[in-house]
Formats: structure tokens, C-alpha cells, sequence
């Protein structure tokens, strides 16, 4: 059985969508990031950087845990054999997005977000420093899907899971899909498939009512 | 043939030091980015994202791009057999870090080190909150380095190279190994590989004497 610990966070509702996409099933265990549980001793055990989501696939009384959900979603890929191809160019462009949104489009839309909302004071040059990268890189996204359906390929891979999961939360850094027709066609054609939509709506209900 | 464009940079020096232990020939092609030449028009061609490193494997007139240097770490370790466990829990072991390494450390080492140094005025919030981060990442590193000998594991593989990188230029972020004796030990062990080294002399030969 696979659970996976979650909340209704950019980065959470990744793992959820592959395992619908793979039709893999799992129990999802709320992580409210809202009342700061993820730095709860008992979830620090499972990862002590104090992130959702994790992993934890039990077999008997063996448990693997796995925490940063592109490692998940290589994971779960490899394991099924889809939405990664095997072999050749097709599987570097899936890393190198995999990559590109690690390390560009997650950090720039989070800082973009906390700058604009939550820092005790306004830092401006730090403010539009990271509103400035969100949108620089929405531009290249925007440029890869003037030719191709989806950002690594023509098929719908784990990378485009990693990029859709930020783009479903870009009211955080408040940035928008207008004026880029390519990013919307492709975020539309994520959004309307039925696992995604099932993935979204139990991460959503993994929220209190207020 | 490969081609590596590069510079002496935390994440350009990954590279040569993966084609080094893997004894692959290469070429280094430098671009120099404390004049900005990695947003020139040329190499934008190459990675219309402007940063190093980009590989480039030539086979006759056809040429694969590929940019992201943990991307290309695990491309070559695909393509070698080398430095990445080919399935199992040590393989899900070195993607988690590859992803800490690419959406943790490197973004909490860059802004750190951005807001400590190249600041048009300073923003008190924003450098402490990066510096906070890149020594809370650094004391996850120590814990894991606690009981076991490389950051994924007992054997070294790309994650270490990754994470290595960034270690290795931490006088930007303006961190240290001090009180650090597992990640201390650990740096050394790899800093003294003479593949390492190597590529190290390499890379740092790229910039022009002042």
C-alpha cells in the first residue's frame, strides 16, 4: 500500500496526480502545512526537512520512504514504466524540465509568493527579483509550447505533473496564464484530465472546513 | 565527441568532475559569466535559459543540447552505468538528493550569497532568510553524513557531485564547514579524488587571468 503525506500545496499534488494517472492506489494522510504540522516531531521522523509531500510504500513490516516529490515521481515512474520514456533524448528532455522546475520555477514562484505576502516587511528589490524570475520563466515556457504539445516532448510526461502542480497555485506568487495562449492551451489540457481532476479534488479535501 | 560550456561555477563544475570519474573525453567550451556571456545570443541558442552548464554530444552533423547540470549528471550516469544504482531504494535514495540539492541547497546558497554580496541595497529580511536556510540545509546534510559515508548512501554517486558543486563555491554564500566534522570529513573525502581535482584544474583554467 502506498500512502502519501500531503496537504493542498504546489508541490503535494503532484504525487497525487501520477498515482491517479498510473492508477495506482493510495491512502493520502493530511499534513495541515497551515498549523505548521510538517515541523511536528512525528513527521520529522519521516523527513527531517520538514516538507511534504513523502512517500511511504509498506510491504509487511518493511516501509520505504521517500521524500522531494520529483524523486516520487521518477520513483513511480520507473516502477510503472509511464509518462517517462525508457530511453534516449525523450528521457533527458523529462530531466531537464524535471530539473529546470527544481531548481527555477518552484523556488522563484515561492519566494515570488512569500515577498509579496508574507514577509514581516516589505523587502522590494527581493519582491521583484523573484516576481521578475517567475515571469522570465513563464516566458520560456511559453516559448517551448509554440512547438510542442507538451514541455518535454510531444507526450505528456512526469515533467509537465512537476510544472502543472505550481501552476494550479500561481494565485501564491501571483502570476497569471494571460497573454500566454501556448502555457493555457497546455494548462487546460492538464487540468480537464479526469486524473488530474481526481487528484485535485482528494488533496482538496484533505483542507478543513474553516 | 562532448562538448561541456562552462565556466568556473558551482554548478558548471559538476560536469567534468561526472566525465572524470567516468573517463569520458570532453571538451570545455568557456563562457564567461562575469561578463554576462551566457545571455548572449549565441549561447542563448544553446539554453534559451542563459545559464551553465550545457552539454553538447556530437555524432557527425547531429548535435544533442541538453542543459541542467544535474540533468546531465544523470544522463551520463545512465549512459556509463556509473554512479547511480541501476534500481532499488539507492537509486530513489540519489534522485531525493539530486532534487534537495536542486530545489533546497543551490537556491538557498545563490540568494544567499546574492543578498549578501550583489545587493543594490540591502534587504535585511530576505539575507537572513536565505543564510537561515542554507545552514538549516547544511545541518541536514551533517545529521545524514552522521551514519552514513556519501549524502545518498554508503557509495559516492552523482548526488554527491551535485552537492559537492555548491560546497566547493560556499564562499559565496558566505557558509562554512566549521563545527561541521561528518560534512568536513565528507568534503575532503571527495575534494581529494583525483578525478576531482582534475576537472577542478580544468574548469578554474576557463577564467582569464586578471
Amino acid at each position: 500500500m502506498i500512502e502519501v503525506y500531503a496537504f493542498a500545496t504546489p508541490n503535494s499534488v503532484k504525487v497525487p496526480i501520477a498515482l491517479e494517472e498510473m492508477d495506482l492506489a493510495y491512502e493520502l494522510k493530511p499534513v495541515n502545512v497551515r498549523k505548521g504540522e510538517q515541523k511536528n516531531a512525528a513527521f520529522l521522523e519521516l523527513n527531517p526537512n520538514g516538507k511534504v509531500p513523502v512517500m511511504v510504500e509498506r510491504d509487511g513490516d518493511a516501509a520505504f520512504v521517500l521524500a522531494e516529490s520529483a524523486a516520487i515521481l521518477v520513483h513511480l515512474a520507473e516502477k510503472t514504466g509511464m509518462l517517462l520514456p525508457a530511453e534516449g533524448s525523450g528521457r533527458a528532455r523529462v530531466f531537464e524540465h524535471l530539473f529546470f522546475h527544481a531548481s527555477g520555477l518552484s523556488p522563484a514562484f515561492g519566494n515570488a509568493g512569500f515577498f509579496k505576502r508574507s514577509s514581516p516587511e516589505p523587502q522590494p528589490i527581493a519582491e521583484t527579483r523573484f516576481a521578475a524570475e517567475a515571469e522570465r520563466i513563464l516566458d520560456l515556457l511559453e516559448a517551448k509550447l509554440a512547438t510542442q504539445r507538451f514541455t518535454a516532448g510531444d507526450d505528456f510526461t512526469i515533467a509537465d505533473i512537476a510544472h502543472f502542480g505550481w501552476l494550479w497555485r500561481r494565485a501564491f506568487p501571483g502570476v497569471t496564464l494571460d497573454a500566454r495562449p501556448n502555457l493555457s492551451r497546455w494548462y487546460d489540457q492538464i487540468a480537464t484530465r479526469p486524473a488530474v481532476q481526481r487528484a485535485i479534488t482528494r488533496v482538496e479535501a484533505l483542507v478543513p472546513a474553516a
